[in-house]
């Protein structure tokens, strides 16, 4: 620490201006796009790379992505399904097997033309997705009813050629989960598709504390070759969406592209039904814009790659051993129930705050001579900046329950902001006005089902769209918000990243 | 369970031959590549696939390596490691820049030239490894001596472009974990490259139960662009040796590359020193042909999917209740303590265990109505069929005791196995006759450390190499024991996979 600061009362420091420390991150407020860049570069998240479109994951963001990948692991496996890995390569003439996918995804796709110095005969796609991959060697695998459902997942690296890529949002390569399941029924594909989503729910709402709609997606952005996709929604504090998770029915196109079928309970052959389902580390992104704020990030405590940054606070030799011997003995006592890091670096108290606010640590404990003398310790809130007093000996205890709160609070915040969006609409100009000049919000109205409809209305609008369809049906006579015409669901309207 | 099988008798079906359970594995003392061919595939570890070169990893073999990566990834944080994620693709330019690198590398890499439907301005590599991509990205990181040592791993695939691949062994995509660190000084370095094939040792003897030789490798076998490499080097049960986990030295030759610089305590700008270290995929091919015997798998209990598996016995639906109601409540018992898989298929005890025999589940429970009644059952052990009666109360307490014997006298077998293949040779008529005819042997003997002696060796035994050099210094006057010459170390020659 420095001399210049005087002990004990940097706990104000971080009441004061301090342009130094936060001039570097553009205004939330002021440009919105270049917030979320200068917040993922400045916290270390990630950062862009000589690649074209690739990425780097720092990490401080990669302990963050660990953190969720756990989490979601243990659900999918919780529902019985196992994990395994495919080839990162896909021949060509697999890729064109199911017509509507291989349309889809064809503009995207990086190829490998060149191996050891020799061309290749046939050129391979690097996974965009692998379900081209995933039917041919099921074919093998997949002879009677007894061997379904398969259940299984992959953690994997998959590649789309991007024009225009933003961290964590889009980029070209980008790691994911993607579930592939077969059944024997339709119903029982459904079940899954449901179940997938559910799971994507719990993470979004209860682990990222990032509230989301569960829905059908229309047609326009159903997954290439899917009979239907379910996807959860997410709102950003920008007032645009964010789709966190898909779940897809695929029927049976692509078990039919690569001829497998089964003998059912009635010894007939039959094709199976397939699902897919798949979360990628666009979630982060999502982290970062639905709860970030001018001094940077905002982390989930149970997704958080550090729960408690503890900033001990002394002048000298002398100071810092007895500090020091306090923050060790705490440590201790809170042992693995908390992430807990302590910032003994050698900088004042005010940039290692700012440092941590702006890496989203939801709490600080603040702990200085005098505080150990008084037997408490300094707790501050990066949510609301509220400092508490806690007794040293309670710290064990009252984190984790402090923690609880901060995650249920950040959940709740991020509710109010998403409703803070939200507007009915019942008519055509109800849904402009919801959108005029730019403006963003969450417009929830009776639709017709037309995509001509839909696709207009994005047209006229400069990009929104039909975020996802809710289940129920809409009363007789109700009026399609876009064009008046017969409505048949109730859906959500949004700009979307 | 068939009504054929009289209850309480199928404990010795094992016991009697039965060709239509075992016939499909290649007898392993009549071609051990085609066992091991085999054992992977119908244990359903791994399998080929459409694509040339690539392996899918299937739930068996994908487990088994979950274990391992979750075993190696706590042993590489608690070093001090942080885990990130680099781009998949490297620029051509970029895998250009250090000369010996791209020199042994450039034969195997696969290069995407088209994305998006357009050529490439410049082609990508689909990374054979990332030094080349890391040193570009921490150019930008690197500044004073503050900023290190960088220390940083990922887990990522790989791709090396193979003309003859083999099912874990040799594979054109595997999995790894790459290490990559920067330092101040060489001999921070050299620690770091010590203590990294030390976390290799320890997961391949204490987790895999696989022996390993500890040392450096020969200017040969040395990493493209490496001052000097090491290994763990592993002997096989057909005499063959296995590398296991290798860690380099760098020196400053890719920072050098990479014009990376930092300011070091005098403030003088210098090149850092850089280590990689990488495990693979590779490792599960070690186990299988370290362990496995004519039955099958033989798993190390550590790192096993399932350790134990139980086979009901019963006949008719009342013992059918009984029995089950009895593994249940064992099952409760034994909670997380033991990885434990209940076998309740419709099939006959004797393919059961013939089909958990295969799969190496280390431990087998069999439990049937009259075991029971007497408050017992009976444990059979994979390694030498041993039966074991165990009162089922206790079972929760002692199975986890006759795993960790398990453990161990799989490692003392597995050292007794490289022991009984181990040679000292003094002279060329010792070295040749260790490998005459193409006789398989490790044979330990002085070495004079001329390449072209190394050379002449390989060729003349037809691919015996030096896997590994010791520390120690040989006795002024000791002659090689390939040419005669005056030797300088110590060194261990083998056929290697």
């Amino acid at each position: 620490m420095s001399a210049d600061i005087p002990a004990q009362t940097s706990h104000e420091e971080d009441a004061k201006p301090q342009p130094e420390y936060v001039e570097h991150i553009t205004k939330k407020s002021d440009d919105f796009n270049q917030w979320y860049v200068d917040v993922v570069r400045k916290a270390e998240l990630a950062d862009y790379t000589p690649v074209k479109g690739c990425m780097v994951i720092r990490p401080y963001g990669f302990a963050l992505w660990e953190h969720i990948r756990d989490a979601l692991d243990d659900m999918i496996k919780a529902t019985g399904h196992q994990n395994m890995y495919f080839p990162l390569f896909i021949p060509e003439s697999y890729m064109l097997k199911e017509a509507e996918h291989v349309a889809g995804f064809a503009p995207e796709v990086a190829w490998v033309t060149r191996g050891g110095n020799a061309e290749l005969e046939e050129p391979l796609a690097v996974r965009p997705t692998s379900e081209a991959i995933i039917g041919p060697l099921y074919k093998k695998w997949i002879r009677s009813h007894r061997d379904l459902p398969v259940l299984v997942n992959q953690w994997a690296n998959v590649v789309r050629w991007e024009m225009r890529t933003r961290l964590f949002l889009r980029t070209t390569e980008f790691l994911w989960q993607e579930g592939h399941t077969f059944h024997e029924t339709s119903e029982e594909a459904a079940e899954e598709v449901e179940k997938m989503l559910e799971c994507y729910r719990v993470l979004a709402e209860e682990w990222c504390a990032v509230p989301v709609l569960r829905g059908r997606k229309t047609r326009a952005e159903t997954f290439a070759g899917a009979d239907y996709s379910l996807s959860t929604e997410a709102l950003m504090s920008d007032g645009k969406a964010l789709q966190i998770g898909t779940s897809h029915h695929l029927g049976q196109n692509f078990t039919r592209a690569a001829e497998i079928t089964f003998a059912d309970r009635e010894n007939t052959r039959q094709f199976p039904y397939g699902t897919s389902w798949g979360l990628s580390t666009r979630v982060i992104g999502g982290i970062i814009m639905a709860h970030g704020d001018e001094a940077g990030l905002v982390l989930p405590p149970r997704v958080a790659p550090i729960q408690v940054v503890v900033v001990p606070i002394y002048r000298g030799d002398e100071q810092r051993e007895t500090v020091m011997a306090a923050v060790e003995g705490m440590r201790a006592a809170i042992g693995d129930t908390v992430r807990l890091h302590v910032d003994d670096r050698d900088e004042k108290p005010g940039y290692k705050y700012n440092d941590w606010e702006l890496r989203g640590v939801p709490l600080r404990v603040e702990l200085g001579p005098r505080d150990i003398e008084a037997g408490n310790a300094v707790v501050v809130d990066r949510l609301d900046r509220s400092k508490t007093e806690v007794p040293i000996a309670e710290l064990s205890a009252r984190l984790p329950v402090m923690l609880n709160a901060f995650q249920t609070r950040l959940y709740d915040r991020a509710l109010e902001i998403r409703q803070s969006y939200t507007v009915d609409v019942v008519s055509r100009a109800d849904l402009d006005a919801a959108f005029v000049g730019g403006k963003n919000s969450l417009a929830h109205g009776p639709w017709c089902g037309d995509a001509a409809c839909e696709a207009e209305i994005k047209d006229a609008t400069r990009g929104v769209t039909i975020r996802t369809i809710g289940d129920g049906l809409v009363p007789d006579g109700t009026g399609c918000a876009g064009c008046g015409r017969p409505a048949q669901n109730m859906v959500y309207w949004a700009r979307a990243y």
